[in-house]
């Protein structure tokens, strides 16, 4: 026997088989193609896929299977799907969810579909609704599953393996261990399903159980669960309430996504995008969100070009400083980014605090200082050889060095200013930087030129 | 019963406890702490800790646990320790990891090290390190570990569970399934522990086993083992030969890993740092590398400079383009990369390939062309209160018209052309785009008012 190939090969390809069955007109065994993919890949399918024939391909896909492909889809293309769903098929669809993943999905249900979800519900689903609706979705109880196995310490393994076998769903997805609790419900540890498989069945669970698996509180920061899971290699791990009582456990699945998630952010955030940004939203939508950041821009814009145009008098007498000054506007802007960035991925992995700040301070202007000294250089020679001025030379020279040693020191105090003060500074830090390092660099050049040159 | 508290409070206290000790000067009560944490936890507050606090700290390290700390060091910190570690100390700590780490670690090792290193293996080790070395380290084959447990269809799963606890030395870490060949070492499926765990002892593996996991090609590209991670929630995953050979399994750490190194190579990158940038690297190595980045945008500054140099005296005729051509430039610059970034990221995602970039191309320019509408009547209208001239006002308006166009049809077309040439889009892409957003933006203002105003 032989593996299949066409099994292993790179979804792309795969999506182009999908492509052209879909293009031949064939629907029956596109569907049967179609189907036979993970829910997750069929939501990739309709993310890669046009408008028009999203619906075609969202039409195909088996009921049972909507729900959870509605969970894979970034927040624009859901809404817009669940939009065209009529309530009762919502209705449907959300009735067949698991209970944390209807969590998940019922934030984004018209409040109408809502309120008939909760009522169809039993008592025991709602009540397991309400713990997992209980904790703001940035903390580990907003992250954790209430699908767990819980097994007590004085029993047997062999014990326990019997309760595993007696179990009629089987165990919930993505359990490597069993959560050890005592009489009241309270955290004592973990058994790994690896230790009650190599271990005699004759032992206890208290014998074989791990301690060294610290519970997480269920308001710990997402961000402080992620970087747990990463550093410690967890699959899952146990929520716990301020008495240790187990509430729920995190599984790595969902921390994988949210570090996906986190990353997508800071990185489309700089542009002043959405991280579930779609990238075939529907041309006005897009228009309409990308508008409110160029109209930020543009405020920020013409600040520089009324600080530019306190000079005018001074361009019009010498119009070498109106060629150069985008030089020294813009290698500040370059190394101010720098110096953000690393401040923004320091916050963001806990290296960076108000008590290394000065040190990354310190460090980051001596790496300006010594770049503003060697490009300052460059810079006024090639200014002198255009120019023929050392006036012009040395004022570009001077002006690269104060809007350098400016911008690493925006770049190292804006990101934990802003976090301070609640703005998000993946989403502004760079924008205030380069506002600051434009105004800076203009003013530093012509301000300069203007006293000594004119 | 309680939680100890302690062990719960985020990572930050636990590192501000850690230091007040080491300010204390308790240097054992320091070293204990320091060795009760992880490996990585260890790494963690390495990274965080100033250059000079950072030596001593590394001195406390147990010796056995320097080797696994190592491997959870970003590159550059890696290298410096190496660097000041005697070869003989290297290899005791490179003969103390796994073979798996040690592959890992052998790239960084100075050649004579490795050499002493390989001599010093047993012939099974230097063969699965071999193993380990012989794929690139961005495919499935450069990121699978060779430890891993398989069985044969044909047994029951009580011979298995038999099997297992007779293993001397557990299971390896992250274990969720083992993996099903055939006598000559075929892939078959994968049993999970879970069904092992909740099935009749006396069915056999073949009738449990699940055949729908699909196995990675070792020659699968790093990106889309990721995807797959992330689609299809995997904890660990077989990795076969083209012949379906098992060679070894992927686990989910180190897809979190490279996930975690992708997202920081993206947001680094278009800053033009390298994603294993140190926060606290000497000044004069940062200097080094700022300088590089500087200096490619140096000439593309100069180049935006040139282009307005040709206009000098239109400019001096007419000051009023000196103040307002940044605006101009910026306003292709956001939309341009607002189109970059979605680009960017819709190739790292698998959702943007040459086949929908006409969509998504025709999608941007009409997106682009109704904000240029929109904000170009705007800065028209502001240009005129500001100078009283409609020649002005009309002439800004049909250049931000232009930039915005050429912006978007250049962010949409770079990535897929960068990535085409084998240049990295994620760390030229930002240069490029801004470089075309200047020079067009001020080809087009300064250029239509020499042709019309002056």
């Amino acid at each position: 026997m032989t593996v299949d190939v066409a099994t292993t090969v790179p979804e792309a390809d795969r999506l182009d088989a999908l492509h052209a069955v879909l293009e031949s007109g064939s629907v029956i065994k596109a569907t049967r193609m179609l189907n036979a993919l993970h829910p997750a890949e069929i939501a990739h399918v309709l993310q890669s896929m046009l408008p028009r024939q999203r619906e075609l391909v969202w039409g195909m896909v088996d009921d049972p299977a909507q729900g959870e492909v509605l969970l894979y889809l970034n927040d624009d293309l859901r809404d817009e799907l669940l939009r065209d769903m009529a309530p009762s098929r919502i209705l449907e669809v959300a009735e067949a969810l698991e209970t944390d993943d209807l969590a998940d999905l019922i934030q984004d249900l018209p409040a109408t579909v809502t309120r008939e979800v909760l009522n169809s519900l039993d008592e025991q689903r709602r009540e397991r609704l309400e713990t997992a609706l209980a904790f703001p979705e940035d903390t580990a109880g907003g992250l954790m599953n209430t699908d767990m196995i819980t097994v007590r310490p004085e029993v047997t393994l062999d014990v326990v393996m019997r309760y595993l076998r007696r179990l009629k769903d089987g165990l919930p997805d993505l359990t490597d261990n069993l959560i050890v609790v005592n009489r009241q419900g309270r955290y004592l540890g973990v058994l790994y399903l690896t230790d009650l498989l190599t271990n005699d069945p004759d032992d206890s669970v208290a014998e074989i159980m791990t301690l060294a698996v610290q519970p997480m509180l269920a308001t710990l920061d997402a961000r402080e669960v992620a970087n747990r899971f990463e550093q410690l290699d967890f699959v899952s791990a146990p929520v716990v309430d301020e008495d240790g009582h187990v509430l729920g456990r995190i599984t790595v699945d969902d921390v994988m996504d949210l570090i996906r998630e986190e990353a997508d952010h800071q990185f489309m955030g700089q542009a002043g995008l959405s991280e579930t940004e779609d990238m075939f939203a529907p041309v006005l939508l897009s228009a309409r969100r990308r508008a409110v950041w160029l109209g930020v821009n543009l405020l920020t814009a013409f600040l520089a070009a009324w600080v530019i145009g306190r000079f005018e008098s001074t361009i019009q007498q010498l119009v070498a400083l109106a060629v150069l000054m985008p030089v020294v506007a813009s290698m500040g802007g370059i190394a101010g980014t720098q110096t953000l960035t690393l401040a923004i991925r320091g916050i963001a992995l806990g290296h960076l605090s108000a008590k290394n700040l000065h040190w990354l301070l310190g460090k980051e202007m001596a790496v300006s200082l010594i770049n503003s000294l060697v490009w300052a250089l460059v810079v006024a020679a090639i200014a002198w050889l255009w120019f023929g001025s050392v006036g012009v030379a040395s004022i570009i020279a001077v002006a690269i060095t104060i809007n350098l040693l400016v911008a690493s020191l925006a770049g190292a105090l804006l990101p934990l200013f802003l976090d301070r003060v609640g703005i998000d500074p993946a989403l502004a830090g760079g924008v205030i930087l380069t506002t600051v390092t434009d105004v800076v660099g203009f003013l530093a050049f012509l301000g300069l030129a203007t006293l000594l040159l004119v």
